[in-house]
């Protein structure tokens, strides 16, 4: 684990500072407040997984590091307007930027550092990547970004529909956060020129990882603490999102019950003591053994997918497992 | 004029079925918010420029298409987000995408399109444009969706400014309104392998002929009326937009008037007979005079380009030519 922090950090160094090299112009306001997330901080756990799957596919990192700024910048996008959308008001410990500036301009930083990402990937050109190979890397970034709007649309309806079943969670989680893991490890593997079957292989495990990451997301929302989330616990109570906890719990709680948890869901005026009786009626009903279960699922298929990988870069093979590891199995 | 009126039915027609070809997906809600716009009309001006750019550099109008759908799909999703941040509630007729989906659908369908105008110039591979001049055209679309975001945060930054200037606007129009037009002939152009220098030569015209046309605009807002527009009168001075007529004013009223015009502007519950006797402030400054001699400015600067342009494709050239002159002296 600790040859992958030490990696993590070396490579978000390069990626920060491709970006920054990239992502600038006028007005300031605009790109202070587009760049306002990425100087906060973040795990920059995307780029790895580019850079670590470009590596596997025998590529070098170095023509790895425009596809990995570029899914930093598309999530990035992503994150400012979700933020929006769920009137988020922490991100990374930080005031979300549209709390800063305003929604208009924070429409419009996601807006540009959308535009950004591409720009990003477009610089692989610029290190010998073959044009073949850099309009493929292009057209998973555009898969991805079709993808994880279908994901956001699904994850505004779901709270609507009169049921919502696990299949209908699943669909959601793999499209909102799991797609952009899984279309990360093939633009690294592309910009590499990988062959289809390994392009293949590392997106089922990533596909996988992130479902996985997602589920873990959703308990740590539930009973993590502030601190370690960056963001107010019981947020994704008081947004009235469909965790599998939520959806566990109001198909298995009793009529009473069932209602007391409907009444505070989405509730924005609901007090911190609703809050934290709503969390109590979720896990009395044992939802998390039951979203424990289901990450352990996806975890063993990711594994599973994880034991196909064989690489001559042996010590980039061995990362990528330590970071499906640390996705399936995070504290944070 | 009647064949180039013929050639964009014809084109808008082409244009339409790759777009509702390419676009599709779920959730429906989704899609029918992203697809609102375009189904309720539009003149494709931005898909001409890039045909007609295409056939003038020797190249197939169909291997134009893909590029002529992007840049018609990527400036809808502008119009989605703008009309989020002006408060507009009617476009083309029709009830804005926010007003109708609400707010965060709006974001979303916008970010949803931003991602279908890569997949659709994507396309081009597949009719057999070369991936050396896809990727060109990619970077192309990008430095058009930077621009356009630049120029949409400089015209939220304009109404705030102490003293805006004619230079303020002139960098914001050639940012928000001109780009997309230039670079949707540099689209064209390269799609069909131009040499850089007839890239050039294109990109300026519509560069300027962008900015004539939307100073026409301006003059349009004030003094156009509400079904030539499809939008409500006076809804640029309602929203405290800094039109080139507004600057004009508030440079060379005298302060009584001057102070009378800045209470009415961005005054969301002025009065219909406020909004009248503002824009008769306006008129009576000389600003409608100024601004059509500075429209005439850039429309000349746009001819004298054009006439340095030849082509064996005389026809494109032609209609490209009465395209010129629409944009430059267009009632609508």
């Amino acid at each position: 684990m600790e040859d992958l922090l030490k990696y993590a950090e070396e490579l978000s160094r390069k990626v920060d500072s491709f970006i920054y090299e990239t992502v600038k112009g006028a007005p300031q306001v605009l790109y202070d407040a587009a760049l306002h997330y990425i100087k906060a901080g973040g795990k920059r756990l995307r780029p790895l997984v580019v850079a670590l799957s470009a590596r596997i596919a025998g590529g070098n990192e170095n023509i790895a590091i425009p596809g990995a700024a570029a899914v930093e910048v598309l999530h990035t996008f992503t994150l400012i307007h979700d933020d929006i959308i769920d009137k988020d008001e922490v991100r990374r410990g930080v005031p979300t930027v549209h709390k800063i500036w305003g929604i208009d301009t924070a429409i419009v930083a996601g807006d540009l550092l959308y535009a950004y990402a591409y720009k990003c990937l477009l610089k692989a050109l610029e290190l010998g990547v073959p044009s073949t190979n850099v309009v493929k890397a292009l057209d998973f970034l555009t898969e991805a970004a079709i993808t994880v709007a279908e994901g956001q649309a699904l994850d505004m309806i779901l709270p609507s529909k009169s049921e919502v079943d696990v299949k209908d969670y699943i669909d959601m989680v793999s499209k909102k956060t799991a797609a952009l893991f899984a279309f990360s490890a093939k633009i690294g593997a592309v910009l590499a020129g990988a062959p289809q079957d390994l392009i293949d292989k590392l997106f089922n495990v990533m596909m996988n990882a992130g479902i996985a990451f997602q589920i873990k997301d959703d308990i740590l929302g539930l009973i993590g603490d502030e601190k370690v989330l960056g963001k107010p616990v019981y947020s994704d109570l008081r947004e009235g999102k469909m965790t599998i906890l939520v959806i566990y719990a109001l198909k298995n709680l009793e009529q009473a019950k069932r209602e007391k948890l409907l009444k505070v869901l989405g509730n924005r005026s609901a007090t911190m003591d609703e809050f934290r009786e709503a969390a109590k009626l979720i896990i009395d009903s044992g939802a998390l053994e039951y979203a424990q279960s289901l990450a352990k699922m996806y975890a063993e298929r990711a594994v599973e997918a994880l034991n196909t990988l064989s690489a001559q870069d042996t010590e980039a093979l061995n990362m990528f497992k330590e970071l499906v590891l640390y996705m399936i199995e995070r504290a944070k």
